[in-house]
């Protein structure tokens, strides 16, 4: 294999697993394709599937997929806890290996012109495939929902990347896009004071002035506090530096990080490079690590 | 690929690129084989060359390459600062993906055999694949070079595994076993004594008390000093545990560690036990690092 897309297509049915698997089947048996997780979620009646492969083989079966969805599931009757606004809902490509950023805003667009022209669905690009600024944040497209987007795709604002001013009558509309891989991170706090972990997960998010590349929250679990974050580019905000940050803060409250936690799926290079840091490693690159020659 | 097996088979050539060429043409545009470098050092009179790839292939490629060495190497005129017994000195394979150490084992004992059936040179098995406690180190085994192997053959102790009691005329002698993948690492000091080298080598190496596998000593290099090691086993002595200690060591001689480097290759293993370690990380598994399933 030489490039490598991942695809996180996200589909509002979470609850009719007979549904789900038919969904999912364009990802089975599909030669340059590989399913690694396909998770519904009855409360959200939301199914997350994660997919890498080749980027054609993977297009092709995320265009299919969507078919698939627009058939099985009706929005109109649709009800879950996450904001949605299709069928499939949100399908954003990821670069993996030997892939630039670009060149997944290209499979988005190709992806989003193929779900309007052979299913009717109209697409929003978003993220770094966003065509207008108030279309990257994937929230602010969304807003409104399904029962709001008739209405929204009448506003020339809003007009669809692809498609018509109208929704698909059962499948909604869809958001592509291209974004960096997402890494979900939790670190642990000897506290059962929720008011400290929100302080501290203020002061290390974008929004609270903290780390350009982190929304970060706070939540009891297990009687204790986490820090519970998405990284939402771990090249530019490293994991270390968030962890350091967090020690260093919990000192301020008296309280100590106990441990943390990755959540899913990250890159080898979200781990490596914080080895390189805690080591001083210098001279320094993924061609030392072995399993880079594997994958060629 | 499936399983996947290193090899790093030493030649004691390093001096004649073109013959060190057909040597090393065994490893190239074979099916299931990659060649990973090639070293040849003049001073040593040797090559070190690293390949990867499926186990068939991998042993096949290194039976037809011992044959082309024992054609181009005529060890009665070799000279060198390395020791050495043999044309292709030691073959050693090492597990990388889905393979025990025992199919390692199984491995050198198949390649052993051939090299003495196909190109009648003489075989010792050495580490985890060697048949008597003696012959697991190689040090012992290579011990009297080629120039004393006719002689030591004749031993009864010294019997090869495969082979009768007397060398290949021109090729010697081959060592053939199974290891862990060695990790060569480097810790610097920001001292231009040599001496606290000595002591804090001696501190961590097995021989003087320390790990059960690290073989280190002490070098000057760039006006400091360095701590230079292999790990022979880094599942078992981590690297951050060695890291530490030296960082520990060093204090008392009121010095201090200002960098490390990995020298050559490494598992991702070992790095991602270093950032689990530092980031103090729970419920981890190499499952969770996505280049995992790339590999499959």
């Amino acid at each position: 294999m030489a490039k490598i897309v991942q695809c996180v297509p996200n589909y509002s049915e979470g609850r009719d697993l007979e549904k789900v698997e038919k969904i999912v089947a364009s990802y089975k048996n599909r030669e340059g394709v590989k399913l690694l997780s396909c998770e519904p979620d009855a409360d959200y009646n939301r199914t997350v599937v994660t997919v890498i492969g080749d980027p054609v083989a993977v297009a092709e079966a995320v265009v299919e997929s969507a078919g698939v969805a627009a058939e099985v599931i009706d929005m109109t009757t649709h009800s879950g806890e996450h904001s949605r606004m299709g069928a499939i809902d949100v399908v954003p490509f990821i670069p993996i290996k030997d892939m630039t950023m670009d060149e997944c805003v290209d499979i988005a667009k190709k992806v989003g012109e193929e779900l309007f022209q052979k299913h009717g669905i109209p697409v929003f690009l978003y993220e770094e495939a966003a065509t207008r600024p108030e279309r990257t944040n994937l929230a602010k497209v969304r807003k409104g929902q399904f029962e709001g987007m008739p209405e929204k795709l009448k506003d020339p604002q809003w007009h669809p990347d692809f498609g018509r001013d109208e929704i698909h009558p059962r499948a909604g509309v869809t958001a592509v896009g291209a974004r960096m891989p997402l890494v979900a991170y939790n670190i642990d706090l000897d506290t059962s004071n929720l008011e400290i972990g929100k302080k501290i997960a203020a002061a290390i998010r974008h929004s609270g002035g903290g780390f350009r590349y982190i929304k970060a929250g706070a939540v009891e679990t297990k009687g204790i506090i986490q820090v519970t974050m998405n990284i939402t580019n771990y090249k530019k905000t490293s994991i270390y530096r968030v962890f350091e940050t967090v020690k260093m803060e919990a000192k301020r409250y008296g309280v100590h990080v106990t441990g943390s936690e990755i959540v899913g799926l990250a890159p080898m290079e979200a781990f490596v490079e914080s080895a390189e840091y805690y080591l001083g490693l210098y001279g320094f690159s993924k061609d030392k690590v072995l399993e880079t020659h594997l994958m060629d």
